[in-house]
């Protein structure tokens, strides 16, 4: 490494740059950015997914959180841009499906393939396997980490190490939508096994009874990976002991929630009375998203070899909170995903060539909207908060009944990042391109700028 | 203008590289972003604000008309951001009002200062007058150019070039909000008569009426006009011969809409026969907002002389026709804007030290949902359009009941730019950061980087 002294300097100041700028605009940061552009490889990338985090859930967690003029750890990186989620029809993979689910989605970005909601990393129409970042990876050299807050066999984990043709055939008994994936049928076997299988470093998040299930060949998903040599951990603290490969499962299902609160109701809901949200309620034996991410670098990143890591981390409640038109909950899953964001900042910034890169999968059903009153309010569920910094904030679920699922939306999203190969991510992308900026950062050559 | 030839190469084979990047991310454009970051000043600024303009309404307008993966215009901007657009209580300032209307927005963006809803670039308690963009830009002895299809009083091009305290004092006759700002009362009138009293080089919109009203002085807004010099036309041939200072009038209230179509309404609205919109319903008498964009332009830029412009473009009726529920129309003035837009990137390409922006002034109601059923559909109304390449959009207004206005929405929204100073946009500013921006290029000196 070439004068690495004056290259953590340039990178404290970098960061710096960036921290400071919150509030206004006080200067021009033409510079900032041209020396913020990186060509070249990555030695690693993180990627944080936040399931249904849109810009609109973004906004509502700043607000709420920090206030309307601060800034979230997610809001401090230097490159943006907008990405489209679209997935495409099963019958006619040439005609557009405007609302993507996470399954559709997340293979978008792990193969660079559309395809249509429900799939897991394998084609529509056709259901050929679609090669993943995350194997791409694993060929490179690359350690691998798959983190989440839902159950690891859930859509945006599994997009990354299995290829199924239904998101539902989570654990060896979960195989009705996918006979064709059936070990016995010569199928790769449900997501659970195809994760262990493909020997992931670092597999953290829930879903312990998909991994409880047995296989046709006989152990539980579970057993079989320790036959393999994986580490199996189900609390916080065997967590902190834990050496890779590791697979940790911290619930049954999803992982608690980090907030709690009240739901949104038909107006006039709780208008009267903004509700302020109960936080820190997640059991203390459940590991943080944050906590789950400093473990993973820990495990993952092995100063002084050559290779480097692939990571994603999954904030997978937001969506899931959003569907229930509950904003506490939401907003907590969001800040909580933010904690994890800051992690990888903190060692993105002090190790260079990591690509770090924070989006979400699709939008979602909450929005922002003024003070109702009898004669003008939103004809769906509403909830207000009472902010922080003393304001009022009041959000609507509209696109599903009382009681139903909110449905997810079709908006472009934000997508952000850091590192080499990051100014591709501005303007107008398709989500399908972060597999090429990632794929492209994991197989250029990893050098230092000039910048650097 | 040193090497004139090389320089306009550049700009060729940079514009060709944004233009190219279409479907696909098939390279490392980190070259790219590095050649078009710019330094220094912008001999103009072309600053386009698509009103109600959020991202949801963007990729409604391109999944409509271009399609998904498809691109508009103004995704061809090389730098993209995020920009919070709250307002702030009146009698409490210090508090965020989470939702903006397009007066406390636009005085955001104007000045650089944040106001209450309802605002006209003055302080939001106090009352102050705030200094505008426009009026910088005078003061630089740069031309200036504000154009609207809304009525040329109405918020967003109000806040350039008049201060009241509020947005409904557009004539003399409707100053019944704003009694210290009548004349006889010490204040300098209602936004028609300061409009023209700012000798703004270029005025075009709707409005008539306004200007026909009779000043406390005695003639007409219209008629004062015309004795200060200016030229008043009213039809789109009008137009083409004018010279400036010119003050155009081609509608009586807002200008009439590009497109028409079906309003959305409450489920099951026309999910089962999906509507196409009717294109190019504009009366030929009156000009398209990229007609009255390239008329301005040619007024205002001078070649061979030191001075360039500053000239707004408001894409008007995007907001309005969304308050209205109606997809096809709200669609319809999107892409007018594009068009717009188009001709503005068209001058930005071929005349460096050009600072253009695209953006909006704050989100609004409608989301693209899925394929709604009697079990599960949004709460609201609905409205199911079919595509261009064949897929069928369903878009949701759920901000407000049937035949009530639907609300604005307070997400984060997407802000783009092109040419000197451009790059500030990135990450996640705030629309008083717009100010900044704009008040900084026309501030620092007009060089060539090195980079031309």
């Amino acid at each position: 490494m070439r004068n690495a002294k004056s290259i953590t300097f340039m990178f404290l100041a970098l960061s710096l740059a960036w921290t400071n700028r919150i509030e206004s605009q006080n200067g021009d940061r033409t510079a900032d950015v041209r020396r913020a552009l990186e060509d070249g490889g990555a030695r690693n990338v993180l990627l944080f997914i936040g399931d249904g985090m849109g810009d609109s859930e973004i906004t509502l967690a700043r607000n709420y959180a920090v206030g309307a003029a601060g800034r979230l750890a997610m809001d401090s990186l230097p490159f943006t841009g907008e990405y489209t989620t679209y997935a495409v029809k099963e019958d006619a993979p040439e005609i557009p499906d405007y609302v993507t689910d996470s399954a559709a989605s997340g293979t978008g970005w792990a193969t660079g393939v559309k395809t249509s909601n429900g799939r897991i990393s394998t084609s529509a129409k056709t259901d050929r396997n679609l090669k993943t970042i995350l194997e791409i990876a694993q060929e490179r050299g690359y350690r691998t980490g798959d983190i989440t807050t839902a159950e690891l066999t859930d859509a945006t984990p599994a997009v990354l190490g299995a290829h199924v043709a239904n998101r539902s055939c989570q654990g060896p008994s979960d195989m009705a939508a996918c006979p064709q994936d059936r070990k016995s049928a010569g199928g790769l076997g449900s997501i659970a096994e195809q994760l262990i299988a493909h020997h992931v470093d670092v597999l953290l998040g829930g879903g312990a009874s998909r991994f409880d299930q047995p296989t046709e060949g006989g152990p539980t998903v579970a057993d079989a990976a320790r036959i393999i040599g994986y580490q199996v951990v189900a609390t916080a603290s065997e967590l902190e002991a834990a050496k890779a490969p590791v697979l940790g499962l911290f619930a049954t299902g999803n992982m608690s929630l980090e907030w709690n609160g009240a739901e949104a109701l038909p107006y006039p809901s709780n208008i009267a009375n903004p509700q302020t949200c109960t936080e820190s309620v997640r059991p203390a034996n459940e590991p943080a998203l944050a906590a789950m991410t400093t473990k993973a670098i820990a495990l993952l990143d092995r100063p002084g070899t050559t290779a480097g890591f692939f990571l994603q981390v999954e904030g997978a409640s937001i969506d899931k909170q959003s569907h229930a038109a509950s904003p506490c909950t939401q907003i907590g899953e969001t800040i909580a995903f933010d904690q994890a964001i800051r992690v990888g900042l903190e060692f993105a910034r002090m190790h260079p060539r990591t690509l770090l890169i924070v989006t979400g999968d699709h939008g979602h059903a909450g929005q922002i909207v003024g003070m109702p009153n009898d004669t003008d309010h939103p004809s769906g569920l509403l909830s207000a908060l009472r902010t922080k910094e003393g304001g009022t904030l009041v959000i609507s679920y509209a696109t599903n009944a009382y009681h139903r699922s909110q449905d997810h939306t079709g908006t472009e999203i934000r997508v952000a990042a850091m590192g080499p190969q990051a100014a591709n991510v501005l303007g107008v992308i398709n989500q399908t391109d972060l597999f090429s900026i990632m794929s492209r950062a994991i197989q250029e050559p990893v050098l230092f700028t000039e910048a650097r």
